[in-house]
């Protein structure tokens, strides 16, 4: 992002911050002193983000298949290895990226029932997985006659489900169904944003010490967790890249540059669904 | 909170919302389609926060008094029992409390300097917390020959900790000494704010994850973790009562109708500690 960007008011979808608010930025000092965060562009940061999302997934994959005994369906210790997989890539990955549709450039323009419903497929989508993830465990867990929903990481994991949950059918029944008051919309989309940001740290949580939790469970003599072999190493890095994915979706939700410009005043007096009708 | 305060126009600190912006809420409408989040009294909601967070810091305490043999400082296992206490105290309710110190209505009013110097004081005892908190398990890992820094926990917690360490010195240096220019206070500033919101969800998943790791290390047979017995329980609900604190913090931190009026425009601008001499 240069300074000759600000003064032509480009229009480059690749240099975003240029694009957010032309009347504003022409002014340097009054841009600085807007508290606007400095913002890279945003397609960029994007495949970034998209690279190091994939990257994830990847690497719970492959954390199981080589070190984990790889996967199946079946109530054994492989079927469990679905759990990680299906949780990262429901609750983190699709779930981030579905809290980043309304933040691409081309959604600001036209209709927003298009961007709503993408939203809410990647949402449901997420919500699927993060079900079937649930699955993997406890059919695992009844199998092995492990008790089910003991440790500190299965109650926080089942309440960030229970919240996702929640928010999706409240956000759909408001956002996307025809019948929601103006007026609750309003109310409502303030915290449906919130909770939004506030479940992606939940399910950060989970995941960081639900891996810790499989390290200290699986690596035993003659290598315990507290050697360090290769899986600890591997594991570890896998669940840091997961917080550094997660703060990356954080910075970008709360990018001010980044926003859809007037978010609640248009969209929120239109009642979306009679809009397609 | 009613209709009639906003009518007033009330200045009660008790209802903290109908003081912030006088104007704008008269339209009962036009506050709707602003975004702003519904904001319960501030007064009262500290309070509330107040007591959960000396709630997070017995409980932490009452655990490791009852179930892990209690306190001491000689390189013992009573001397790790320190490092749950100084890090839910410092990381979580002393953090948390000086995030918020910018959202107590009377900082608004008069010199920003004394509520920054409170902030950078409650900061750097968190900070002293740590870093104590942080000797607590060190020095029992050394004298019991237990390896330090392996589990993803200690990795994420470390992190935590030098993230905060780079954030108040980069504070400490950009906000209260006077040297440095306008232009740098006001870039850094949302950098400032949001690495705040963001060090926060870190040490929440750090103590989540910390607290499942010590209960599967200490609870073992005849009553293990899977078995649930009353320390189980209380530590699982230690954790999810540290999860509400730091949500409650991430949600008055995200609360429009609580943020300090024209944040940046006027306090960037003045060089702050010449303010004082």
């Amino acid at each position: 992002m240069t300074r000759n960007s600000y003064a032509k008011g480009s229009r480059d979808p690749w240099n975003y911050f240029s694009q957010r608010a032309p009347r504003r930025d022409r002014n340097r000092g009054a841009l600085l002193s807007s508290g606007a965060m400095p913002a890279p562009p945003f397609i960029p940061f994007s495949v970034l983000l998209g690279i190091l999302g994939i990257l994830c997934v990847a690497l719970t994959v492959f954390w199981n298949q080589k070190w984990r005994g790889g996967f199946a369906w079946d109530g054994s210790a492989e079927m469990f290895n679905w759990h990680p997989v299906l949780m990262v890539t429901g609750l983190v990955v699709l779930y981030g990226t579905a809290a980043l549709v309304y933040r691409v450039p081309r959604s600001w323009e036209g209709s927003k029932l298009p961007w709503k419903m993408l939203h809410a497929a990647l949402t449901l989508a997420a919500f699927v997985l993060a079900v079937l993830g649930l699955v993997a465990v406890f059919e695992f867990h009844n199998k092995a006659g492990i008790p089910n929903m003991y440790s500190l990481h299965s109650w926080l994991g089942l309440a960030t489900v229970l919240l996702f949950s929640c928010q999706w059918l409240v956000g759909f029944a408001s956002f996307l169904l025809p019948w929601a008051p103006n007026w609750l919309r309003a109310l409502y989309k303030p915290i449906h944003v919130f909770f939004g940001s506030a479940i992606l740290p939940l399910a950060m949580a989970a995941s960081i010490s639900g891996i810790n939790e499989k390290l200290f469970l699986s690596l035993k003599n003659p290598t315990p967790y507290s050697q360090l072999p290769a899986e600890a190493w591997f594991a570890n890095i896998l669940g840091m890249l997961i917080l550094v994915f997660g703060l990356l979706v954080l910075w970008a939700l709360a990018m001010p540059a980044w926003k859809r410009p007037e978010p609640d005043s248009q969209e929120t007096q239109q009642p979306l669904l009679q809009e397609a009708s």
